[in-house]
């Protein structure tokens, strides 16, 4: 396939070269945005006189039949062609003859893969943002429903003080949230045209540049060449932002798998969202929640791999750029695939609440923070009283009592501030119940940290860049 | 040294499990904002009748008083108090006796360290914004100083077209103006108070957490008390935007390595801004920009570290969470160092202007896009026109003669289009000066960079965040 | 204070400078290896003549002294001093006058800190595969006596198959065998001096580089002089090894972690081993393993921190390379701390023996593989058993029955090919003792398990580097 | 598509979890090693009497008619087939019968995963390693042929002291023999069966692993079930031995990529090894270097994400796992892939000897090194001879005078030990040949490290892993 670039070489690309170069192999997926880029370049040289107003129409017509060849499969995407660029620029010539020739006038690939990689980049935001806000919103519909349900709260993995499911799914939702504000806070930054950069320089034409990005739906054009041609720093951002959105879907994963276990107990999968084993008849794995988890190991990397990528390089263009894509399109599908098949998982479980709120009833010191603060309510300095239940704590476990059958008299051999009928009002019920400052894992709270994700998630679906 | 949790343990710690887990030999650099965040509590606790309004004022006096221990150095760190938060702590006690028990109720080193490692966030957010905001204008000077200075513009590092210096330092401007908002926008997403979050439930006091955010300047208070001690994806944001910082700065530190190779020779370090060889003794080496450079390497890792760290964790709170500062603080510590030092290096270097534009002016084919728009202009189609010059190319490589010194005969055995005179047409001046589209290198476009670098960087500093 | 390189430059070097590029705050830790190189290097400069037999001994008695400042915490290590070669340079002059200039010839601090650096990874591997070899010891020990110690295997963190406590452990420590082997095999490959290979092209001097090497304790000498002070992959193979074994750690972590929870209970912690909560007085928490697995985060960090400053230098040593240091003290002193404070963990615990043998013997569907097995005996194929036994399993979960209480009729309505007195032959205890094959679960196997693991660490122990 | 695993599940898996777990669509690539192994596992199943001889030939045969489906394209690889284990299973049972159901008796897919991933692991050392020894081979070819080459040294990218590039060329070459050594050394830690662990405790089976093992050309028997289907260490080490080797191309590539430049002008490119601009006619760029440069981004991305995959997992076998792939066969197609094609950009250049030659020659300070050992010769401590040496290079320096042509009248006024004829006997040349000793740049020594070099290929070739 002769080379776009070919006037001043003499002999032809080694094959071998020719297939560790090319990149038609996965940048065929730029194919629809080379195209719309393609079609605002042709008004672009139009309005600077670059083309007829006849030339303009022809081209965008055989750009619109490339569409088509595209969209139905039958566009040619031989490595010999390099790139979509190349492939696109080569059907137009076939179409329309030595006209096509023109379309490539003023511009360079550096500034067009730029923005037609802005433009995918675009498209994954909305995307992964309506995935997410999607996600989100199943997230707090189970918040609301399980509200009420207690359930041990952990830390170190350890029985800590009672909560509710319903804020434990509310503590998710709003990590997600934060994510989806990742995702829109990259593309604000992103939100500028590389076109009409040439190679690295400008142009010598007189193009208007603002029309060219008021077509495309940017919001503002790039001031400077050589950054446009240059730079992939707004890849990284949305890199980022996966990352930390699979290292919060790793994390869900990660507790579902535990609730998932015969010794936890907390949830049951449905047949339709689980595997099975080739050997053991009788397994039902959480298949869903472990790929979810494993695959924050390709997002981390995704990332790491861009920042190693960029690296030292100096200005403007250089080819190593190419190898951004890669990452990028990988994050983006993993991303997107693990919200939306978490939905499902999530939406299928089913939630044993008895077992759970028997975990929390049961555990025979679980309200010891909560006794604690029965003696600070008496005078008692915190750190005095945490001793003092310390040993209770230690009572409760040789006897294998739990802190709340307690007499009075037991209570008061550690330290008589203890009040009368203390073990009364202590159940894990009330303490969930007591937690009612903002934030707390009191259902009431529960209520009003829906009620502020589902305004988040409408304000977040209202900044879903358009285009 | 008697823990602040020793109630229930009948055994002390082992040495080794004590060097092991301790933290105080790192978060003593917290120390300032975590009494701060004591004094906010404080007046929590009054607000929540917890303390009278005298044993607040005596915890206040008390906190002051640590606060000097700190300042003067003298407030003692060692290993088995743990952390910051018992650092303080027991010296609070020894000056205010068993009251200083009461400043730890309803509150968990969980919530207070979140809430100290967000005082500290914003501090480092300030000083990484204010001194890359200084970087920024200093870069803008030199672009406005250097916006004549001709040199040969790279793709792949080969030569490619005329740029000027100052639009080649703009470029780097236009990044480090998008790094500064990533810190900013980091910032905001991190605007939220943790405490009042308690351990991970809550608390059962009456606390009036919107107090206490504005107390500390905080924006808003976390809305959900896991999330609130459970996660560090703000840090991940603020290692993201310090690894795009060091990246941008790793390209920086290329170019100016290669700038001052023999072989380019277009800057000369100043004697203060380079260093020698031990052995050699004619060298005079980069080694400011090589750290710079080389630190890539760290700033990268801490943010796949904390990543690695994240990954997988069920909530809330995990003692693994506690990795977090190593990484920050290294971030943080060495962005604003580079971003520093370079500022130095760039202002005492000398451009070695003649060399620069020589090496443009005596560049045998640097003109070749140049060229071809004459084609174009010319009604020739670009890709035609593409063609043609690449064999004038060849003849002017195989003769040794520059472009712009081919006769109108020479050039019209190639191409009949070719206009009367059109060598004359051609200069590195003149295609500097012909990039006149709003982004091109033109000495005018590099003068509205400038203008246009230094609204942002203004903008940039009103957004610093205050406290 | 003035440089050894000052000679050609007529400014100081900027205090900023000094500051940014210093590395005596970290590299002085090489001080001992720096004296044992040099001392190495004046025999070589005494055999090549370019000392006399009594400078020789001058410079030997000088740096002698030298060592002891160092050790007694006397030797100047001010930052102006730039590096530990510096500073012991600068220490010998003032001990033995102009002589000690001399000790410097044919030697740059290329070939010197990359000889330094690799006498600091002998002892490096030396310790951790000594603290590592002793960390295996504890684990076959305990293999050994859990040998006989039922729980139920997981995958997916679901019930699989019963195994014994001591083939888990004995699991962990053949990755762990395999990790020193890293270690040892990494070392091997680094076995060479680089010393004599002067700032990159070697020296113009007759050094016995042989001899040099062999008073140094290494086993080669490296044969190219820009590979020598260009290159630091050693230290990557080093990085790779520490975060292998630290993912390893972070994987028993994660089960010691599960282990201790209320949960599955199946071990308990000892209180030296444990530490609790500032505001929770029942807290015991896991803290020694949850660091162990979060410092994964730093070690993998490290790894991808070095290969990140080492992308894309060119030949030969550039000042990138000073940040090799970093990662590698910081790698290995986690990892040999980490081994070493989970030796004593592991060593601390109780195993809850009773607790794990009922959560195997009761479940109800463990024993569904050997079912199947039964009937693959009877010569079903297997395929066909496993679809049958997954009937079963059903059976038993609707009915709340264990398989093992299955009635031959109960058993028949599901294959008639079920053998008379089926149940009779399943049990958790008959179900381990019948994986004889070897690697499989039953006590026997682990006894010879553990005897290898006995040779292996004595075999690694044999290959630890001396000197 | 019916399950392996269906009997116990009463709902078909939901399309969307089938898509988001299958594997089929990579791990396609491990069919003929999962063919090899189930051949492999029938004569092990034959011996243990679980196939008649009978049976053992009909699978055989069957499975011998499935390889040339697979060869010939013709396997059914749908996605609903989840794996490549299930489709040889699937496609089996289609050509034998119910007999096909028998082949998975006493195995798991979790032991066949890990036996038919190490068949793979083999085959790629053995490619990497024969791709690399001929990539070895090239060099050193290259780096006896460029013995002579003067050019000048660099550390700091500034020039140093003169070397070969014959030299220079064999320092790369050591540093890929010492990557080929981790590729064997990384086989040989992972040169053990795991089939016979069954799903993870072993089988209740008779199996003959010895036996097993010797069929499939592993040297010997995982010893415990549970490491077996858990670990995946050895991809670590593999993905190691990659990203050593991707990072010194990188870095060749650099060295390549500065050589082509206009600026330094070392080497010229092949056409056929060269790429252009579709925009810039003049531009010949060095892509191959680029993007092998480029492409350290994903191949240390790899091995951090596989690291990432396996922190913190449980044992035994988690789904996790299954991403192990997506890293392993990225990193070993861009390792061989880059190794192959840069041999060839290689052996296509043309040296600009004179232009090296005249670089170094032309130098005014390149010989201060060898002026300051002229001093040392005479008596003079180096560290004072350095200081002398830097105030003539600033003579030098400042009067545009080369160190060579030096009159004997102006060295003394720096020094009065300079030998009369110092200049003469000054020269890059003998600079060169003045470093005899082992590892030095002299022609000489470079014949030696060539032959050298060529043992050590041979010494790699012997060791590829045979099978």
């Amino acid at each position: 396939m002769k080379k776009t670039w070919g006037g001043r070489f003499k002999k032809p690309t080694d094959p071998r070269v020719e297939a560790f170069t090319e990149s038609i192999s996965f940048d065929h997926r730029l194919g629809l945005f080379d195209l719309a880029a393609s079609q605002a370049h042709v008004q672009t040289l139009v309005k600077a006189r670059l083309l007829t107003a006849s030339e303009g129409k022809k081209l965008a017509a055989g750009l619109q039949k490339v569409k088509k060849l595209l969209t139905s499969g039958k566009l040619p995407l031989h490595s010999s062609l390099e790139d979509i660029h190349t492939a696109v620029e080569n059907a137009l010539v076939k179409l329309v003859g030595p006209l096509g020739g023109k379309l490539h006038t003023g511009r360079s690939r550096n500034d067009q893969v730029a923005t037609d990689f802005r433009l995918y980049l675009r498209y994954a935001v909305q995307r992964t943002v309506l995935t997410g806000s999607g996600f989100i919103g199943t997230l707090a519909e189970l918040a609301l429903r399980e509200k009420d349900t207690l359930m041990p709260g952990y830390t170190h993995l350890q029985r800590a003080m009672p909560v509710t499911m319903g804020h434990h799914l509310a503590a998710y939702a709003f990590m997600f949230s934060r994510d989806m504000d990742r995702f829109l806070s990259a593309w604000k930054r992103a939100d500028a045209l590389p076109l009409g950069s040439g190679a690295l320089a400008g142009t010598n034409h007189a193009f208007d540049r603002a029309m060219t990005a008021k077509k495309l739906g940017f919001k503002s054009v790039l001031q400077n060449s050589l950054d446009a041609v240059s730079d992939r720093d707004v890849y990284v951002d949305f890199l980022s932002a996966c990352a930390v959105t699979q290292m919060h879907l790793s994390r869900l994963s990660e507790d579902l798998i535990l609730w998932a276990s015969t010794e936890f107990g907390f949830i049951e999968m449905d047949d339709a969202y689980a595997t099975g084993s080739s050997l053991m008849p009788q397994k039902k794995n959480p298949d869903v929640a472990e790929l979810v988890r494993g695959k924050a190991g390709r997002v981390f990397a995704n990332l790491i791999g861009l920042l190693t990528v960029l690296k030292g390089l100096p200005l403007s263009y250089n080819r190593d750029l190419q190898e951004d894509k890669h990452f990028v399109f990988d994050s983006a599908d993993t991303v997107t695939g693990s919200l939306g098949t978490m939905k499902g998982f999530l939406s299928s479980l089913k939630f044993n609440r008895d077992r759970m709120s028997r975990a929390a009833d049961r555990d025979l010191t679980l309200l010891a923070t909560d006794l604690a603060d029965v003696l600070v309510t008496e005078g008692l300095p915190f750190r005095r009283a945490h001793e003092v239940v310390g040993q209770v704590v230690h009572y409760c476990l040789e006897r294998g009592k739990r802190i709340q059958d307690l007499s009075d008299h037991e209570l008061r051999k550690f330290c008589d501030l203890f009040p009368k009928g203390t073990a009364d009002h202590l159940s894990v019920h009330l303490s969930v119940n007591g937690k009612k400052t903002v934030g707390g894992t009191s259902p009431k709270n529960v209520v009003s940290q829906v009620a502020s994700l589902k305004r988040e998630v409408e304000k977040i679906k209202r900044q879903i860049p358009k285009g």
